[in-house]
């Protein structure tokens, strides 16, 4: 936990140079546009503590993987996400002496990510050990407008003297993953080449064979105006760079403005990639750095003004929830049906690949509120592209007849991920890909969806569970053996209650949707049964066999669902009797005792609860929250949300409160001591939904938007935006009011605390909150 | 499954060079002598399919340890067995072409193993590309006499011409692992040295510090005399050699006999190694060559004397369990307390480490009844000397107040493995420790060793297990939560049958042995009681507490013990109804597919079953044998003993003689295709296990012998012998009879077939076989 950020409602800023978390910083301030991403690191040369990365989206490399004892059935091959060519370089050289923050004494240093305009700017003093000082004013973005595009502006002026300032732009292509297996480097050069005041780097990825052109132009100005200068082209292996001699007065700034592209393969003909990186970069300097800022922080207040969520009177929490947006935002946009949310977006490389369930389970909800309904149908249409490599990954592993497996880490559909008690049997991942789809037609009402992607990958995933459980003849019922469940702390388990409860779902939710294509389409049907080879009868029996007789662990006695078999064999002692100083137990306790301890890493029976909370009863709600919430450790950042939503469900408004605060500023306050490794985007979604599901109450039955806001003790008010089909509704929450407005869109009703609410076009409806408070 | 090798009842004969399973054949060539070992390998060049394998007992390198994904508790380290310097080579030239049996053609080839005699022979007569052809005798063997060495006769007879042959005999000490982790080499040179016909390397391993001499000293022969000869040193990193140029003469034979010793500062100080290993050299240079092979087969002769096995009627067989006899006491002599028995014993580096469950659950037994207690005292005190390890080593793992768990590999006492479900939970091991030293006492009467050692070692094992249970409080028993049982095909289960019986019985025993030592020798008990802060009262009422109320698994109406809890939820099928290209399941299927099925990799509630069978009458035996054995798989080595003996006892001698067969030829038939690897060493204890115990009936009860002999239908009859205390008995098996010899010791009793039988010195009793047969 640290505390060494300002606490600001729309910048991240840190004031005076923290050289030991820098790589913390670095995290906190990455860059990205859905395109690529940028971490926080300096332009001129660092001889720190740093994590240089750049990313380009889609672009991976299928690294060997790597285990202590292969067992059947793993992936040969991890695929990560590539740390490619460094296009922010700038080498400052002044008389002879390299500007470089480790080396110099640094004063006035300043780094702020200004998330209401999408920048990071940097200003400093710095004392090179000569003697000599100079002021610098860098900013930079990766636009959203022009988004193979980054700018940036690097001002620098001498203070003490007047000398010679060499600057040298680069883009340096001979980069390596930190987390490469084998220490190899993943990049060969195709290309290089240099002109006047510009310069390109053509690479190909090893085995993927994605090329990357990434290119640089530049201009420098003095006293406001652009000058002519002489640039001298350098080549190395990877690297081109000009370097430009200048001289320099005191306190008189010289600026180089850098213009830099990353075109990639995966958008544009190999041959075309070159010419189209030149005329990138021609037309972004004619539009110039200012310009192009400008269009960036308009767009950037067009995805504020349905996205944004105000708190007022908590700057901490405020900072913490734009944060969560800004990166959300900038991770994925949508546009690509191809892309997907990696763990930790653009900002680190750690954990590779880039699509975990934590998109279907945890991202889904935000864009369906935020975002043009697209962008969560392409994140659908995303796993619909990869099932055939799902059905190849099931028969893998013993499946067949279209079974589809999705895998739990990927990058293009096939699995990544090598731990066979993950790999293998953490399967619920299944779930939660069919559970985004309801959630998506739910919400949207896009039932055409099913037909047209939807059934396919219900039907793979139905047949997967049909086929991975099995006859008990001593219980005489299905059962589901050798599973792990969503927390993690427990392997290899039998009949974990969240994972045969969700198998049980998709059988009958892909029945469901068979009768509405059916009856909506009974050619479209036929279409897809023949396309599927669905033995209609016989599988449909198989499934609704199992839906009757599946095992379901429940304990009467104590009214709670059985996480799995033989839990209550467990010595089960709550957390708040665990000593401090054996805290987090997944770096203090071997591996055995915490799986065979009671402590549960995140929710597991709740998160079924959670997804399927109107099956049950709000006093069995209760009975499982009090059972399990009291053992759950929650160290995955994911858990923290599911449980702020149920407490808010459930009226604990005080709990629901704490578990926000446990997520929200996770990676700004450093609360695990992993934020140098990157940003924890996919629980940032979550902190999201902890707000609008949790405190706003929302849901969505029956096509129409349910609401019971209640407002956290510490905060005057907080709202949020939610889009709903035609409409963008505000939503406002005082201890004693809520305040709808209908923001965009027709007349419409809503539910609050159940009462109906009628919202007439572009007008606010006030709302007495007496029924909670 | 392979022929290629010729049956014979003394020597194992490959006849044509197979040049395809060369590595098999240099795995089961391999030469010990407890002190130092080395593969089947060549003298001379070879470029073809080769493993190179030179080890020296008990010197190791803690390798960094190699993993996909770290878990908190895995060992830093892997102690792995080192391949050491190469004291076998020889290079040789013909007119400046080298000898290399890749590259020449070659008639008449043999290599013969002689484990009557404990020597190594090779034949061959090579015609180079040039067209000169040379025949080739090589004999060599690692002295059991002379433990720190080996001698090499190599002799060469141009056959189609006259003219220059040059030998280079050398030591050569960069040597790599094959497996190691990370592509290092281990060793690094500090001083090396050659003199007229005589050389030295003296090498250090990192990080441990071992220091090794290798030596060699030569003579060179023709027409039968010795030769003079200049012979001109060579030097390069880590090597030496001794190059000699002489004139051949068609049909007549030059011999090089090459005499060499690998001196460790495990037995010598480091200061010293160098001038003993020169005096070494001379002293057994002045014995020479064909002395030292007599002394060899003097030794081996007198250990064939208490150990071999005689099978009349079936070659095959009779080879198969001389091999095993032969590599066992190639392994280990038990004469060094810091040594034990690794899984390849020095034919193979696979696996690392050199201690498993192996030498407890299947080597002591062969070693109490073919070899001096001392040898499986040994084998008891080198656990007692890492006592303080396992103690720490539970400590890691959370454990306390002295409670110690034996790690699963090891070397120097520290856990080398990391795989967690074996690592952390394949806790049963510590079970097989303490049975062993009941085992010892009970075959020995040597009761002082519990006072002396046995007592430390048992409390440790048994406060661990009394730590490893927990109460459950929806059981009000005992149980024991995240295991792996002796079968590996499953993980992380609960209350596994044999585990938690075994960890009874420990208590049971550790308490029983107290009362034994608090009433013969009160003394003691009270230093052993402060020695290990043992507080009497409450340690053995919480043993006791456990021992009354644990939970063991069964299913009554089946009336079988439950392999571990819902094993009964499994899909029960039997072996024979799998496809034979799914077998076997380890390379077929993937891992938890495997893990959720029924089958059974090696025993194990019938390894605990064989353990204790006191326990248990014959019909819950049989109903336990019929109920796993059809779901096991045996694809563990070490499982067909178990269910050969069991077999035997409930009278099938049908499917016990078709049990033994399967592990009696494994190496020698390569029956798993991994004998390139290295030999099973500890499963052909298991081998010997299954003719003494399971065709012999032998058991030790009460401090007597009992047998229950029957002779396979398919062999004439068979011979084992076994010392017993004072006695060396030799019982051989006929259909129809048995003949009892008590060859060495006083008059005794000894019960066959439930019958008293009275054994006078030095006489023979025949018994009628008429119970059985």
């Amino acid at each position: 936990m640290k505390n060494y950020l300002k606490h600001d409602e729309w910048c991240i800023i840190e004031e005076g140079f923290n050289r030991e978390f820098n790589e913390i910083t670095e995290s906190v301030c990455s860059l990205g546009n859905g395109r690529m991403g940028q971490r926080g690191n300096f332009e001129e040369t660092f001889t720190g503590k740093t994590l240089q990365g750049n990313y380009v989206a889609g672009v991976y490399y299928p690294d060997k993987t790597r285990v202590g004892w292969w067992k059947n059935g793993y992936p040969e091959y991890f695929a990560k996400v590539l740390n490619a060519a460094n296009w922010i370089g700038i080498k400052v050289e002044i008389e002879e002496e390299i500007l470089d923050l480790h080396k110099a004494e640094v004063s006035d240093f300043k780094r702020v990510l200004n998330m209401k305009e999408g920048y990071l700017q940097r200003t400093f003093t710095a004392t090179l050990p000569s003697g000599k000082q100079v002021k610098v004013d860098a900013k930079r973005f990766n636009s959203i407008v022009d988004d193979e595009a980054g700018a940036i502006s690097y001002s620098i002026t001498p203070l003490n003297f007047d000398g010679k300032i060499v600057l040298t732009p680069f883009i340096d292509g001979d980069i390596k993953n930190k987390d490469a297996n084998y220490d190899e480097k993943f990049w060969d050069e195709v290309h290089k080449e240099t002109a006047f005041a510009e310069g390109y780097v053509e690479m190909v990825t090893k085995k993927t064979g994605f090329h990357v052109v990434t290119g640089q132009k530049f201009q420098i100005f003095q006293n406001g105006k652009a000058i002519e200068f002489t640039s001298f082209p350098q080549k190395a292996e990877k690297y081109v760079a000009s370097q430009v001699t200048l001289s320099a007065k005191a306190n008189e700034a010289t600026v180089l403005v850098k213009y830099a592209c990353n075109l990639s393969s995966e958008n544009h003909a190999i041959s075309e990639l070159l010419p189209k990186a030149k005329a990138y970069l021609a037309r972004i300097e004619a539009k110039g750095f200012d310009k192009m800022l400008e269009e960036q922080a308009e767009k950037w207040a067009s995805k504020w003004e349905t996205n944004d969520i105000v708190i007022e009177g908590d700057v901490a929490a405020q900072q913490g929830i734009r944060f969560n947006i800004f990166q959300m935002n900038q991770t994925y946009t949508g546009e690509d049906a191809r892309l997907n949310i990696g763990p930790k977006g653009f900002t680190g490389e750690k954990y590779g690949g880039s699509t975990y369930w934590d998109t279907e389970a945890y991202c889904i909800p935000f864009y369906l509120a935020t975002a043009d309904q697209q962008v969560a149908r392409n994140l659908l249409v995303y796993r619909w592209k990869q099932l055939g490599k799902a059905i190849e990954n099931a028969q893998k592993l013993g499946f067949k007849d279209g079974a589809a497996l999705y895998p739990m880490v990927t990058m293009n559909g096939e699995e990544c991920h090598n731990e066979w008690e993950i790999t293998f049997e953490e399967i619920h991942r299944n779930g939660a890909i069919a559970y985004a789809i309801y959630d998506y037609v739910n919400y949207t009402g896009d039932e055409a969806y099913l037909a047209e992607y939807g059934f396919e990958v219900l039907l793979g995933i139905a047949r997967f569970w049909s086929q991975r459980v099995n006859w008990s003849e001593a219980k005489k019922q299905y059962v589901m053996l050798g599973v792990t469940g969503p927390n993690e702390y427990e392997n290899n388990v039998n009949n974990n209650w969240y994972t045969s409860y969700f198998a049980v779902w998709c059988m009958k939710y892909l029945i469901e949707v068979s009768e509405k294509i059916k009856a909506s389409n009974p050619e479209r049907f036929q279409e897809l049964a023949s396309l599927t080879n669905l033995n209609e009868t016989d599988e449909f029996d198989r499934f609704n066999h199992i839906i009757r007789n599946m095992y379901l662990g429940e304990d009467k006695e104590l009214g709670i669902f059985l996480q799995q078999d033989g839990f209550l064999d467990k010595e089960l002692i709550k957390v708040s009797n665990l000593p401090t100083q054996e805290r987090p137990i997944n770096q203090k306790w071997s591996w055995d005792r915490i799986l065979r301890s009671c402590f549960i890493k995140q929710a597991d029976v709740l998160q079924g609860i959670y997804f399927f909370e109107d099956d049950f009863d709000a006093e069995t709600i209760k009975r499982n929250y009090d059972f399990y919430e009291p053992m759950t450790v929650h160290e995955s950042s994911l858990s923290p949300c599911v449980h702020s939503i149920i407490a808010a469900k459930l009226g604990d408004k005080a709990r629901s409160y704490e578990f926000y605060q446990r997520s929200a500023r996770l990676d700004l306050d450093d609360y695990n001591n992993d934020t140098e490794d990157g940003c924890h985007i996919t629980s940032m979604a979550g902190t999201w939904m902890s707000i609008v599901k949790g405190f706003g109450g929302m849901r969505v039955r029956n096509g129409q938007v349910y609401l019971a806001p209640f407002v956290p003790e510490n905060w005057t008010s907080f709202s949020f935006k939610i889009r709903f089909k035609g409409n963008l509704l505000n939503i406002k929450t005082y201890a004693h009011e809520v305040l709808i407005e209908n923001i965009l869109g027709d007349d419409t009703t809503i539910f609050v605390h159940g009462n109906t609410v009628e919202l007439k076009e572009k007008s606010t409806v006030s709302i007495e909150q007496k029924l909670l408070n």
